[in-house]
């Protein structure tokens, strides 16, 4: 897997692309000099880990048939400085998964679960650096808002 | 330090975003059921990784007044998979810096180095779990194209 980055001002700001049309832009905080005309290095850390879980978890109840209306997930870090550097990786992770649609509490706790232990290359990745947690919270939908999506499609 | 994702189709299509202003695109590939839309999560971790250090590199040398024409790095890593699981995180990452300007190969060195073991908090989070190792390229900047650019300024 590999990607390449690119700067495209005279400070800090990357355009990175990998294997699809898709870039990112990356650039620093105006603190530091940069333009804040794209996301921080760290934050593109917990997006990846985020993605990486949305994917799966979507994906195991997909493969159940549940119908899922929205799906978000709101990735916090607590960052700690490593004494003697400058560096301060995230020591603690927190998922927080919002799912609306017709899915059992269960269901999504045990798709959650084979993310982190099964299939999420990310927490892999992650997790001996940093605990990661989660939490989740699920709005149901109604019979009528099923059958007036099922009408609109 | 807090991402959102927001799942935009009815597949694996996310938009996520920090504290700037810019949103990322992430998407699984086609083989999984995504549309390519966006940059796989694991691909995040190596852009992550690769902004860090490429902000201090640059930070360093321009704290020593060197002047630099382009900057680009290309992140490469190598997956392992973890035995009775699906997860495949990186065992082995490769930086591979391209600087154009008037930076001496040592000052370049020197401040890879500095990235790595003081500066870069992606470095910190990802080094327990897979081998970081660089590479460098200079490319010279004539005195002529160095007067033209002054002149262009």
């Amino acid at each position: 897997m590999q990607v390449e980055l690119v700067r495209v001002d005279d400070a800090f700001h990357f355009q990175a692309s990998g294997s699809s049309e898709a870039s990112v832009s990356i650039d620093a905080s105006e603190a530091v000099g940069g333009h804040n005309a794209g996301v921080r290095p760290m934050e593109l850390l917990l997006m990846g880990l985020g993605g990486c879980t949305a994917i799966d978890v979507i994906l195991v109840l997909k493969k159940q048939r549940l119908q899922i209306e929205d799906f978000r997930v709101s990735v916090s870090g607590e960052r700690e400085k490593i004494e003697g550097t400058e560096m301060s990786p995230f020591r603690k992770i927190n998922l927080h998964y919002q799912i609306k649609g017709n899915v059992p509490q269960e269901k999504a706790e045990r798709a959650i679960q084979l993310s982190m232990e099964k299939y999420c290359s990310a927490t892999a990745q992650l997790s001996p650096t940093a605990e990661i947690t989660h939490t989740l919270t699920i709005e149901g939908v109604s019979p009528q808002e099923i059958q007036a999506d099922s009408l609109a499609q």
